[in-house]
């Protein structure tokens, strides 16, 4: 026996048809002598047309009021998967996050899980029966309804699988696993019969849209099982796990790559101490998130380039920002470049194996493709590219790395 | 300084634009210097959405399920409304019914409200806040939602006003008024300025689809002053009110009609006491309701006819039930016929004017209209005739007594 947490996205339960597809996969666990928990998402596009609503009325918004709004689209799939699972003979009632209740920070509409009353679930899964849980949704310190934001419901299920002590937490999407790289460009890719939390968290981070980053992190921290599998399939998924689970580890498990990149380049930045305190400052104020930093060494002793990325959505702001503050940081130039991608190798074997950085390095020489800025970190090695490269330096580093299927 | 509720259905609040409208409405108010609390139904159309939903998953529907679905459709509105008013620079939020709480019995799909804990509201109204309530909603003993069935968001509207000591509870409708009878019939029909509780119960169980029924009731045993007021024009509407507020008051206020009528005679019952109860235990057993019932004197001594009425929807399952029960209650034939309506005077004038009822026997027979049953109250006449007749029947009574517009 053992007890399973399965989450179902908006895809999974698009309308009636296909939330009585989940309930006879929720069957088939219990059959299987398992306890199982779901916890769902709202109808795919639901969530679009409420927020078109809100929209149309107001162009600026109360989060409380937004949170109120949305959060009904999961009341309605749970209520109804809950009355297909009573169709099935299986004992089966919906909870909305304010009935577990779910409490929650205030952050309206990115709200952060503080604590769950899990008791009462425990209960009844003891008892065979099966909870239906909305996702992305919580309840605040005002006892109003929050929204944990993007790919919140991920994150709902990870933290119930931890109050709830399962043994796994499934993720039902539309993709059946984790693969070395995007299928879709690389028709070699393989799909992962595991990998581990930290290479996990890199991928989606890295732009492998599979998980919300803030799940993974939060299974890692809980010691959480996760697997990814697809709902229109029943081949098993990818394990995502904890490194020791992990026997045969290879050098680097997969090749991410993210096309949310721009470029900004300061030319003639005066070398004196104090410099990226003078740039990074006002950015910060501004919002914008900065990645990937170099600074190139000074030739004149006097003046510097300074080379950093932002998200392409950031890219305006933090130029105008710059040229804003061009007398303080006093700079000679600003180039920005938004035809770029950030292409990187991860995987845990890094750790205990040198050379992995100049595999990278010679497979894009050899292609002739040019790297303008480069990062790492202990398990992943990224570079930036020309965008109009990706598809090629992926598939040279997907072969480069022994990564091809046969 | 006046406190009102306002309480807007489902075509009020049909979409983003509407509610804007609305948002003036409710602005209004306040700039006249009132105090406002602000009860809302779903976008019309959605709560039938989401009932197709549930029967798309499930033939037989666990209630509990049901409300928790169904009750979305008022949360949405709640929050558009709350973030358009914010919009005008009115603090606004938005109050599901578990979070005022809106006490309710745990009888789901139509539950009834117990207890209302309105005192947040009252502090927040006392400040200039407007809180925007879901109707139709409560919380029950279980601590899930309940829905308060059909009509709910009136009583809904009714119950806070009361709980909020309101000096007004305004229904806004897509009419704008309650009239002396159908204006769609009748076109000297009038828009009445006011009409006391006991007459407006008789019209809305009669069938003039104004009030709900039960949102009269608790008006009246509550004191609550209702205003039935149309959210197109900015005319008063019509009160509705205690009988001592009305100096003049008219012998027949209205007349009304219900379409939703059916016959039943039995023939050539063994007249033995007992006979009635024999006749109307089955049927209330099947939950059959009867309403009229005429029994002839017998002409014989030994059997009588029966005549009584039920819905139409009832028609076919009250005969079989009766055939079933043939040999117990012993009668000669079964008479069935819907094609009958029921026309009724009303007034509560009729207390203390004689010949009311003669009037109506009078206008009917002049036309050549059989009366085939005839009911009383303390307040009205109701007679069932063919349905044939019904518009000449409503113009004659209209005109006979004196109700015509010039």
């Amino acid at each position: 026996m053992s007890r399973i947490v399965q989450k179902f996205g908006g895809t999974s339960v698009a309308d009636p048809e296909r939330i009585k597809a989940v309930a006879q996969r929720v069957k088939r666990e219990l059959d299987d002598g398992n306890q199982v928990a779901v916890v769902l998402s709202a109808m795919s596009g639901t969530t679009n047309q409420l927020v078109s609503y809100v929209e149309e009325v107001t162009p600026k918004y109360d989060p409380k009021e937004y949170d109120a709004i949305v959060s009904t689209g999961e009341q309605v799939t749970i209520g109804l998967l809950a009355l297909a699972l009573q169709n099935e003979g299986i004992n089966a009632r919906s909870w909305m996050g304010w009935q577990v209740p779910i409490h929650t920070d205030g952050v309206h509409g990115k709200a952060r899980i503080e604590r769950i009353e899990s008791e009462e679930l425990d209960r009844r899964m003891n008892n065979g029966d099966v909870p239906v849980i909305a996702g992305f949704q919580g309840i605040g310190p005002d006892n109003r309804v929050t929204t944990l934001g993007r790919g919140g419901s991920d994150t709902s299920a990870v933290a119930l699988a931890a109050a709830l002590g399962a043994d796994r937490c499934d993720i039902y999407t539309d993709v059946d696993g984790v693969y070395t790289t995007d299928p879709r460009i690389v028709n070699k890719a393989q799909k992962l019969d595991k990998i581990t939390y930290e290479e996990m968290l890199e991928m989606a981070s890295l732009g492998a849209k599979v998980l919300q980053t803030r799940s993974v992190q939060l299974a890692m921290k809980e010691g959480v099982r996760l697997q990814v599998l697809s709902s229109y399939t029943d081949e098993p998924g990818t394990l995502v796990v904890d490194e020791d689970e992990i026997v045969e580890q290879a050098v680097v498990s997969g090749i991410a790559y993210s096309r949310d990149e721009a470029k900004i380049t300061l030319v003639g930045v005066s070398d004196k101490p104090g410099v990226a305190a003078r740039i990074f400052g006002p950015l910060t104020q501004a919002n914008v998130n900065v990645d990937m930093i170099v600074q190139n060494v000074s030739e004149d002793g006097r003046t510097t380039d300074l080379t950093f990325t932002v998200t392409r959505a950031d890219l305006r702001h933090a130029c105008e920002t710059l040229e804003g503050a061009r007398d303080e940081i006093e700079y000679r130039a600003l180039i920005s470049d938004a035809d770029v991608v950030k292409v990187s190798v991860i995987g845990v074997g890094m750790r205990s194996h040198a050379g992995v950085a100049q595999t990278m390095f010679s497979a894009l020489a050899e292609r002739g493709i040019n790297i303008q800025v480069i990062s790492t970190s202990e398990i992943k090695v990224s570079v930036l590219i020309a965008e109009e490269y990706t598809e090629l330096a992926l598939r040279a580093l997907h072969t480069a790395y022994g990564l091809d299927s046969e």
